[in-house]
């Protein structure tokens, strides 16, 4: 039986390449860009697309469309291309977003609210169900439907809420202590927005989004 | 002359590796790291730091934090490490932080607020000097000292602005419009943090920062 060759995962945060099964990393990412673009397209009451319309809007060749979700069985029909919402469905399937993962966001700052009301958040079902921050000034004021905790009680709430996913949007200080206690509150996976890189056990998983990175090297280049 | 290996750049957007001169966009991006861990010790009073506390603190290894910094000269010394203060003063150099960037941004949602709030980002020298939104309830209104300017004049204030960089808070659908209408009003990078890949014209830089694609590598991975 032949192996699938593997593409390098891309990694700014330089974390080791993640595999689930036999799907790089970077099939994944690109699966992301294909889905939004079948959500929009769904919204604008489009059917069929080919791969080389998908391939267009969603940053990728044709052939890598056709291989990418070749991976999962075949959704595409000769001549008439992929139905768009068929496709949309599976993908978020694989993705794992036709379920809601329970989400606590540390740090009640701007980027912190700016996550709380972000609406992609929650439609792709990541519920907040929890906010946490150490400035006595924000415990105990309400944002939506949340009251914001104190952070001292971090592990207590994550247990209570059966939290699954940790959203660090704290300064880059408090970030590494903020993992640790996130992992011993019994999370799976920890999106880092703080900018520094984390050290979490190799069953957590691990994403950053680091703003402050993408704007030096921008300016790097440029200068 | 040896030529110096070249490491593979990562990039999550699918853009082709850029350089400038000699130093690969891998290197820039753990320079980024040292210097926010060199900031930091600045503020804590520290004054000198090996390879191994750097690498320990940035997330690389001894051996290539040496490396990377070899790059630009010599700065430590053998026994007592790099002085804090003279590293940071140099990294911010090398990543062009020691000058202004007139920055103009699309978008005057939750994320346009909280990055038009973001003190690292003036900090770092990006200065936001313009303002825009399509919609009528926020044209007019002002942020801060600056007053948001209808997208339609995009062009026109950004030339008047001298603006050198566009940061796109805008919905996806709306994000290749408006950086074509950037690259028309002269900017030379582009910092894309709509969920959509963007085509640009080769002499302009462009960086995304994906949150959703972070979020679905995330869910993918603890499906």
């Amino acid at each position: 039986m032949a192996t699938r060759p593997r593409e390098a995962a891309s990694h700014p945060g330089g974390e080791p390449p993640e595999e689930s099964g036999r799907i790089s990393d970077s099939t994944v990412r690109r699966l992301s860009g294909y889905y939004r673009v079948l959500e929009e397209l769904t919204g604008d009451g489009k059917e069929t697309i080919s791969s080389y319309q998908l391939a267009g809007l969603g940053g990728a060749t044709p052939a890598q469309v056709r291989k990418d979700l070749s991976c999962f069985g075949s959704f595409g029909k000769r001549g008439t291309g992929y139905n768009v919402r068929t496709l949309r469905d599976e993908i978020r399937g694989i993705l794992g977003l036709n379920r809601r993962w329970r989400v606590a966001l540390v740090g009640a700052g701007n980027l912190g609210s700016a996550l709380s009301q972000y609406k992609e958040f929650r439609k792709q079902g990541f519920e907040i169900v929890a906010i946490f921050d150490k400035s006595r000034k924000k415990i105990g004021t309400v944002w939506g439907d949340l009251e914001i905790s104190s952070v001292e009680s971090l592990e207590e709430v994550c247990r209570k809420k059966g939290v699954e996913i940790g959203v660090i949007a704290a300064p880059a200080s408090a970030s590494q202590e903020i993992a640790e206690r996130m992992v011993r509150a019994g999370v799976k996976g920890i999106l880092n927005f703080a900018p520094r890189k984390l050290f979490v056990p190799d069953q957590v998983v691990l994403r950053n989004v680091n703003m402050a990175i993408e704007l030096e090297s921008l300016s790097f280049a440029l200068k």
